[in-house]
């Protein structure tokens, strides 16, 4: 199966991080396409820059009409509702992919993002996902860009908030951020317990839509696009439905 | 004051109603103005539609610099997190407004909305503003842009959810949709409850945040966008803080 | 149009106080009359006071017919869902008004009030809101009357309390005792963040209300008092529906 | 032991219904007395009659300084906050205390209640409770002082809505009045489910606190009323802790 | 009437602190009689244990058919939903009858447990119960059967979680372990706020429901076990009905 | 890898079933084993045949310990929080791997379940998952072991129920009980909405979480059992860690 990985930022080594993350786990026949969002933000902090990072992703979509499912590589779950009403096939976001893979081998899920500014969103993002009681959202105060500085401490700042989760009671780790991806395992060697990374429990969850056979439903809140005009500079992105 | 209501579809007629809606409770000294969305959807149904008319909503804000409130008139509240993050004036969003105003004359609040895609996107947005215990969601299934055509028997439809609402329990009717903004009145002498039109209920809440001299916080998930490159037909939004 | 200000206890200073916030932003057609509670407690600290000052709240609405609404200016809505079934006008609670103004410019609010006692009542009403999971309720251990005595050091105890709630990850202060009306532009100076007084969110809530005509629903939780005999005391208060 | 049972409403021959419920359960060493409350309301009715009854259970706990619990017999807990704050005993309500009751012989249950407009507070009692999602309120539309009238069809109109309870799910069914109190048994028999009377309920309760030789807690929110002068009518329910 | 008191572990000295505080508080008419569950683990500590505790319990259950009532005396109540589909009596659990013993005397709960894997497992349950938001759980860190050792120090850990969990607002303390039972009377006076042993506060529940002729609902979730058959070592607990 | 499917029922046509389910989703890789549980009831419906059903479960995990992961083939997730304490490797229930498998193609899910007497079971699971407000359940009726028995009628039952949950605004359905793991590809159709098999789904996140080398925590509630003696038929279950 072909499987989409968007970057919804615009900066490629990020995409190659992803794209290396979702390689390591990807099934024998999974072909693992990473593309680094056309239009956009060159990073996704805060409410602001995830709003004009949703035309990238669905641009993204839009020129991969022969995959088979799509991943949304940034852990805000870039546009993830309307990339489910647009895409003909799955669409699978990282932190929910994160946060349910995390929620079979634990209770109590601690996920560490970039700056304070994201805790709220992702509050309210594990909300929705069902996980209000069971994870809570730290920030190790680094931004995306810097967390593969070596300079800017974010490994030492990362480990301090997950050794505060699991002094919090975490009993598992959830990665926050598309970037971090390859620090997965080497942290849960050094404090204990199952670190999670968005970026490869995503692409196993894709894997198992398109292997269940299982399309986003066409009822209800997921009903494909009106056809309807749009206006100006995103008049392409008009549904034709 | 001056106060900006921005119609997030690209419909020149509905901004007039909501305008009309806007004016017709305005203080005195509040000078209302209101836009269309200068990109983006005619019509906004659903998530797909919802995203791309964000940066019409931040388009409208960025044209209105010496604005002191602006009102985002879509019953989704297109884009009101980036909006607030943005703007430097408090921004108001006609679904939350319309719930806080109704839940100060009723317990129980019955939302009647346009289609039944519509239904669990309103539900997730009562559950963020703390009404999922005390609101519903109906749907008339009129499009948007019909329910000031007679001959799609809107009011009918409209009439009728009102109905089913009431006799579910509740005590109280909100509009859902910015186009049915000039219903309310009438609609309350026929039901005998309070029906709430969320363009005028987030007209008043605009001038009460500007005269408390209340901006928004930001501190925490409404800081001040981060300066960084956009890419592409959004380059021109890239944030300049 | 004609606003009530109720000041639930029998203190009149906090009256003088009640009336200057509500003054202070009024808009230019308001008229403004501050009144005390003809009978019950000197100042409202726990359940007990509570239960005592909700004949006083709803004698002074009797003694003025004349009036578009009330407000009801202490932090436990002292009597709010009696109020409203009897008033023909709609009545707004400050705590309630300070939630959602404050929830209209940052997401998560810190509530600072008076003693550890009212912290319990506090969460119960914030989470009657719909603000569980957006308010943390912090005591001063100031009493009431205390408030503005230089010499009970309640200013450098308060401040000490938003420092608490910022650091918890507040956003957003409410000041919640209507004693600290007038402290709100100051400490918003100090701590560079929206504090919100309720009586000043009260009387623009009570405005909006008024405005946009809308009354409290007569069906369900707030239907008209049923006529019927009351013994003793409290006989004058027989409704006479 | 001396249980006190206090009839919020000044009706005494429901104060007779009660104390026959009440004496039917009490353990052999319970001596039992009902008491009207001296002034107050001749029924409760939703929220207003509510505030007028909270002082007339006060005043029937302050002439039994040597009982050693109360039980207030109205469904909707009337000042139960109140009362224990002020009580030197445990103070039992029967909303509760049927809930709890309930809530070990079965999973779902049906509260069948008086008129319509105590819905939505009921459903506020138990969510405060922790029912939210276990309990749910049904309306027989028929007065508390008609419910003992043939005339009123009160009896079908129970088991209407009792009926229509186990349909939706109930397992397990909750009187909503005091007034209800004699029919338990009888409509378990007719219905095959567990049919709770409040007013048992709380004698049972009440009883268990005082052997488990337990006390309202006088650390935070039920902490002694202060000291403080009460103003008018009231001025004799004045604290003097 | 006849109380079954079921040690769901295999520590006959357990059973015996169980008994005493069952007979410390039971009614003149009640005849306590605890047993050691005949099979199972020596301890109940995580969902392990808790598992193979179950069988342990329902064979007390069957061998005591002219019990009036249970009481299953670990505090993650073992099995007892199983339980309550199989005896034909009320079964009652000693974590909810605490939990609903100390919410009518106060208004937020600490619950002290042994170790820090417990803590999730009565979460869920306090969640289960209605207390996710009233309750709170610590661990003292000491084993089931070292609670009553001097040497382990037990009872200085406990009062030290106690003390934290005062510092954190619970205003009433829960012991959450049946082991803990003698210590109630000691702790509350220590710390001055209501200390609620489980196995006292089941037994007053277990006589409330017996004397109120309330039996578990067999209509829904709890209804009778269908018979059919059991293979292997458990054979013999095939349902008969 | 090695997957292990547990049929924790003791009956092989049931196993059939489930590894019929399991073979025609696994991956190329994957060597798929079920087995039926040596001890227990024939089938599971209830409370009462689940405790019973735990100690096979957890003796089929004992006599495969060259096993990568296990799936747990019953939708009430038979003792699945003591298998992931106990099993070296991952453990995953049908019931979540089904529900968080849904969440990914809908909004709004059915299940359809057997029996009236597991909906609320399932209620509580859900729940416990994170899916209360977006699961609801639905009872077809129809006993477990007559699911594929065309004379019970099952097939047409369970569409009706399918119906009603769509009618309801389910956009997504799962199938709440292992013995219908043939319908989902057919149910879909006949629907147009994705149907979600469990044993599928689970087999699906058991793959991915050994791939992404996680394996159930250590930390908090799932610790390896403690060494101690277990009494009885069950002595030989006693933790050896």
């Amino acid at each position: 199966m072909k499987l989409l990985l968007i970057n919804p930022n615009t900066t490629e080594t990020m995409t190659a991080t992803i794209e290396a993350a979702g390689k390591a786990v990807a099934a024998s026949g999974t072909e693992i396409r990473a593309v680094t969002a056309p239009l956009g933000p060159a990073s996704i902090e805060g409410f602001y820059d995830e709003a004009f990072a949703v035309p990238g992703v669905i641009q993204a979509l839009r020129e991969a009409p022969d995959a088979d499912a799509a991943v949304i590589a940034c852990f805000d779950d870039t546009g993830l509702d309307a990339a489910r009403s647009f895409a003909p096939f799955p669409v699978v976001g990282i932190c929910e992919a994160a946060l349910l893979t995390a929620g079979q081998v634990g209770k109590r899920i601690g996920v560490v993002t970039t700056l304070s500014r994201s805790v709220v969103p992702l509050e309210e993002l594990a909300g929705k996902y069902g996980f209000a009681e069971r994870a809570r959202i730290y920030a190790c105060d680094v931004a995306v860009l810097d967390i593969d500085h070596p300079e800017t401490g974010a490994r030492a700042k990362i480990e301090g908030e997950i050794g505060r989760a699991i002094a919090d009671g975490a009993d598992t780790i959830v990665l926050g951020c598309a970037g971090m991806a390859d620090l997965a395992s080497q942290l849960s060697s050094v404090f204990g317990v199952p670190v999670v990374d968005g970026v490869a429990a995503a692409v196993k969850q894709a894997e198992a839509l398109v292997t269940l056979k299982l399309k986003t439903s066409r009822r209800g809140a997921y009903a494909t696009p009106l056809r309807k005009a749009y206006r100006g500079a995103l008049a392409g992105f008009a549904p034709e439905a």
